[in-house]
């Protein structure tokens, strides 16, 4: 029995949805039933699994267990889609043995098919049999797609032994063909009150898989989900302290494997850290930061690795932000690229050419108007993604 | 004498700055001077060509010439920029003897190197010498950069066939290493009023230059000029009969040679309009468009043939747009490939399929939630995209 999260034990099967041998089902549940908060993507177009997802979350019931699957999105399948989430929870909950608004879905996949709902009923007792069989890691290897490894963390906070935090990813995120997506799962047994966890998922989310930009798109089905069954010792502490503790070791692994998951995205050769410093406000820093993550010709500058400034520049100024030319300098880790809207010369510029080379580094923008700031954790846009997204399904 | 529209003569030369035997240098002269409007990339990092433009434009000064080079964008070099563009804009208004405030520049080509003033300034006299031996073909040629073929065309209003309309445009747009940009030039002598000027050129670029979209990425020196030099016969008609007809054809016009710069944009494989309708508003109808045509998933399945209706789904729910996923339909020319949300089958698949195959065809999405549209012209994400714009410089 594994049991790295006190009350939390996992299970994965293979239920053929991806004519593969590969688990593509995976069990997670706990017992006592807990506390959770979530965080689902805002496409407006909406997978079952989140629409079920965002009720469960506002009826405020305790999750008992979360069933996920790859290889299908369960999106844009019309009345089915619910239908079969439906019964699925229901099936489950009767094995189980618990109330059937404590079970939640969460698929990643294709969108448009109607999920292979008999085979994936027949794979319900053994999940459930084989509950505690599997690691967080076998979790995370279990509702991997593209990812090229498994991404997940088990960690305690310093002085609280008795507590433990897990998340496993999956990612590729955005880059992942059809849109499959980025999924999290994070266990705990902090026992945190409900307020604190919706903050702590929150201010997580915001500053980790919110942080992450491939190529802009964003899908149907992004689901994280953060349980805490709050089976750790209470003993003598004060509350607001473990709350802190948590959440910075939350929001510490939440940011890890976001930057897992933009290294491991299929066709990325660089995964740039994109800092804006100096914005007049929070909104236009973002602008700036996401106007360059997004630009094509700076992410194919990344990937022929060209210190192509003039392009950086010019994304800058398209970016919407209040900025001025003649104040930005432009940083590729310790190579100063730019000075005040200028190049700043053939020197700097063999530099940088040398840190671009790297797998990973940082490209700082300072705008000299103020005092916000924005970082992102971005790839290249390389010839092998456009290869894998043009050729899937042909 | 070359004189296709009255009053306008063009010359070209190469003052090697491209360091390549092609003209790099264009001159367009109209004697008598030509009441003038124009639109300037938004982009807030702007060349010192299209500073000089803004303001001659409000100064509401007439125009003689305007000198255009390629090869160098005059962008992101300092005071210098303005400096040279006003040298070389005083010498040739010496050489051609009219006021230097006549005289305008647009330049495109690599950001943050300074012109090669000697060269630029010693190519002067031959220009002025060779005044008239230009045809409109001509010059539309010498203002090539990666374009594959130059875009021209000249036209007469019906029942006006004094007027003469003449436009050139070069292109490759946003999609040009180093963000080189989208110049054109129109010449007319219809003797428009100027507020019947200024608001034709903001609806002809509105609806023609404005509904491209290749990369989403918008130059430093994206600059339209319309010139009327007022040389037609007055004679009896009616003012607003003229400004009607001029209109209606520079609006085709650019539209026209709007559509061939995407189809010559270097790594384009397809031209895909992207049509939407059935939005609530205009805002929404353009949000939906330019999403799905910005994103890569969608425009790497265009370079895949693949028709991955999800992908598209997918963009539209996160344009922003008040959408419901239950009303959308969406079609690839005639064949429908999502009816209500959900995919319209295998037939269905089979004939977007075989659309795609063509180099041109139209993405109609339509929303069933009011009666706003949006039309847009663009590309698919290459492989020969990436490389063109990673191996530059390099």
């Amino acid at each position: 029995m594994k049991t790295e999260i006190p009350g939390f034990r996992f299970s994965v099967a293979c239920a053929g949805i991806k004519q593969t041998e590969r688990p593509d089902m995976a069990l997670m549940v706990s017992n006592p039933p807990a506390r959770w908060s979530g965080a689902f993507t805002t496409n407006r177009v909406k997978a079952a699994p989140v629409v079920m997802g965002l009720e469960r979350l506002k009826a405020g019931v305790p999750l008992s267990a979360v069933l996920a699957n790859s290889g299908n999105a369960n999106a844009c399948v019309g009345e089915r889609g619910m239908a079969d989430a439906k019964t699925l929870c229901r099936e489950l909950a009767r094995l189980l043995k618990v109330p059937e608004n404590q079970v939640l879905m969460a698929s990643t996949g294709v969108i448009g098919q109607t999920l292979p709902l008999d085979r994936m009923k027949d794979a319900l007792p053994s999940l459930v049999e084989g509950l505690g069989s599997c690691s967080l890691e076998d979790l995370a290897t279990a509702i991997m797609t593209t990812d090229r490894y498994p991404k997940w963390e088990l960690s305690r906070p310093d002085r609280y032994p008795d507590i433990g935090i897990g998340g496993v990813v999956k990612g590729a995120g955005m880059i992942y063909p059809d849109m499959a997506t980025m999924l999290g799962f994070f266990f705990m047994n902090a026992g945190l009150p409900q307020s604190v966890l919706r903050e702590i998922t929150r201010l997580g989310v915001q500053e980790s898989f919110n942080q992450i930009l491939l190529d802009g798109d964003r899908s149907t089905n992004d689901t994280v989900l953060v349980l805490d069954n709050g089976t750790a010792l209470s003993g003598n502490r004060r509350a607001d302290d473990v709350a802190h503790a948590v959440s910075m070791e939350l929001g510490r692994m939440m940011k890890s494997l976001s930057e897992r998951i933009v290294d491991n995205g299929e066709g990325v050769t660089k995964v740039v850290t994109v800092l804006v410093e100096g914005a007049k406000n929070r909104q236009d820093a973002k602008c700036v930061a996401e106007s360059v993550a997004k630009s094509p010709l700076v992410k194919t500058a990344f990937y022929g690795e060209d210190p192509n400034w003039g392009r950086i520049m010019a994304a800058i100024g398209y970016s919407g932000a209040d900025i001025d030319q003649e104040s930005v300098d432009i940083y590729l880790d310790q190579a100063q690229l730019v000075s005040s809207g200028q190049f700043a010369g053939g020197v700097a510029e063999h530099k940088a050419a040398e840190v671009m080379k790297n797998r990973a580094y940082t490209l700082r923008i300072s705008l000299r108007q103020g005092e916000a700031t924005h970082r992102l954790t971005t790839s290249d846009l390389s010839v092998e993604y456009v290869k894998i997204n043009a050729d899937y399904r042909s």
